[in-house]
């Protein structure tokens, strides 16, 4: 097996654009795994997907960002995990990562201030958005940013969607790959980037699970012991509603109960269950075409997500 | 001198970002004009501003298309004028255009159908915007977006920065321009191309003007003889204002009461009379700063709009 090798570190936009063209014109395809760090098997696996999905000679990046705009005040910016100096070690360990994309910083700050009543849309996030000449454009993918996460987390798809065309538009890649278990932000990806033509095929990586079943989360390490346990019910009532419906109990509403329920008397406090269409993620009454059954809830101080698809036989 | 050569004439997505992806390999600067046809002089000049600022081989592209996004259903889009077949006349004639993109439809529509009350943010533009799996991406610029035209036209700046935002990736130019007559549309693009990261230069272009000063639009085809001599109050009294602040009469609400009353006296139907600041578009209560005047008028059916920048000695 050959040493792996250290991927190249790039901190500023114009040298990783530069670093991208370079690349794509020694005919190389570029691919590009956005994450913010603290990366687990979960990230590793969306590195080997975009590696297998480059048919010749590939150039992979992996960003390293933690997205401000896509955090509320009252979330959890200011304890998100990091650990780059581990991180790195991981990508190079892969063998496949030819760059990492870690900047300071990616927007615009403003220098003068704007009076409070002018701010956006009544969205607020973690970026200083009072800052008369900072950065004031933000895309919305409208329909599908709604429900599911987009209740209770208003401004986090805007700051998701704006961050992720941004690393599209300085990355310049060919290919980026996207967890399966963040499903309405994969969804709303693709629709951006049909929406506004960006010249980039999205693939959506399947969910990379612990042993016990828990869905892999950078997340996952603020989760007590106790708290760890009490959160296997959620992989377990996704599994026991898919074996359900597929053997034709297939009333979303009876489903979405016994997964509330289960989630509950383990100790878990419900932000949603809902079980919609996989492309629109519209609600479904049955489970009858392709559809996703979607659940986030709090264990302790941590809010974790997760979903599994079904694909009915028709 | 020699034959002008005929523009190549691509209706398809993938075929125009083929050939610009070429050109550039081939070392050219692609250069890019977005019009909605109907060319007249002023189109021309941005045609000729984009040869001037390539430094070496350029490849020259300008978008012909009617977006339907930046209507209102209360608005023109039924009666915007068009001249495909003169336009590509005009043109051939520069010499200089390489490719001209006419696509028939830029946006997604729609299937299935969407319930009335989930429409977004209470928006509606010509483009049908209620099929449940049609185009549903926006690109905001949030407070440059408000104000002046934005005020009365409250889908245009969201229409035009999305079509942009859409054109730049089919097209993928180095540089773009934009006419300086559209104020306040440039610089939304300009913050645009800023916030998201675009990796484009993009260059305002001075107005052009008829002998007798009318700002050169393609709308002014609607005026009627008499409507066209009365339209003159607006770039008279811009220049007058022009030469009142420069001799130190600079005081905002003066200037905009005068500019008032001689387009009213003229008979035209006053939109609004701003004095902002350049860049950021903020009102200035004297000129003692980079400004620029903008007016919007009615004459007759036709809504004019006209600028003029003023640079105070420092």
């Amino acid at each position: 097996m050959a040493a792996p090798s250290e991927p190249e570190v790039i901190r500023d936009k114009a040298a990783m654009r530069a670093w991208s063209r370079r690349r794509r014109a020694e005919g190389k395809t570029v691919a590009f795994v956005p994450t913010m760090g603290f990366l687990h098997e979960g990230h590793l696996s969306l590195v080997s997907t975009a590696a297998a999905a480059c048919a010749g000679p590939a150039a992979i990046v992996v960003s390293i960002y933690v997205n401000p705009s896509q955090f509320a005040p009252t979330e959890d910016l200011a304890t998100y995990p990091s650990d780059f100096a581990g991180d790195l070690r991981k990508l190079a360990a892969t063998g496949v990562v030819a760059a990492v994309f870690s900047p300071p910083d990616l927007y615009f700050r403003g220098s003068a201030r704007r009076p409070a009543d002018a701010s956006g849309n009544g969205a607020i996030s973690c970026l200083d958005e009072a800052g008369g000449d900072g950065h004031e454009t933000w895309i919305r993918v409208e329909q599908l940013e709604k429900g599911l996460c987009g209740s209770s987390r208003p401004v986090f798809f805007r700051g998701v969607a704006t961050v992720v065309a941004k690393l599209f538009n300085i990355v310049e890649p060919d290919i980026a790959v996207f967890g399966k278990k963040d499903y309405q932000q994969w969804r709303i990806i693709c629709r951006m980037v049909r929406d506004l033509d960006f010249a980039i095929e999205i693939i959506g990586s399947e969910i990379v699970r612990e042993a016990d079943g828990l869905a892999m989360s950078s997340r996952n390490v603020h989760l007590s012991c106790g708290e760890r346990q009490k959160a296997l019910s959620i992989s377990r009532s996704l599994a026991n509603a898919k074996t359900a419906a597929l053997s034709g109990n297939n009333h979303s509403q009876q489903i979405k109960d016994q997964i509330v329920q289960a989630l509950t008397e383990a100790g878990g406090r419900v932000d949603y269950v809902e079980i919609v269409e996989q492309e629109s993620l519209v609600p479904v009454e049955r489970i009858d075409r392709p559809s996703v059954i979607c659940v986030a809830a709090w264990f302790g101080k941590v809010r974790l997500i997760d979903n599994i698809e079904i694909q009915v036989p028709s």
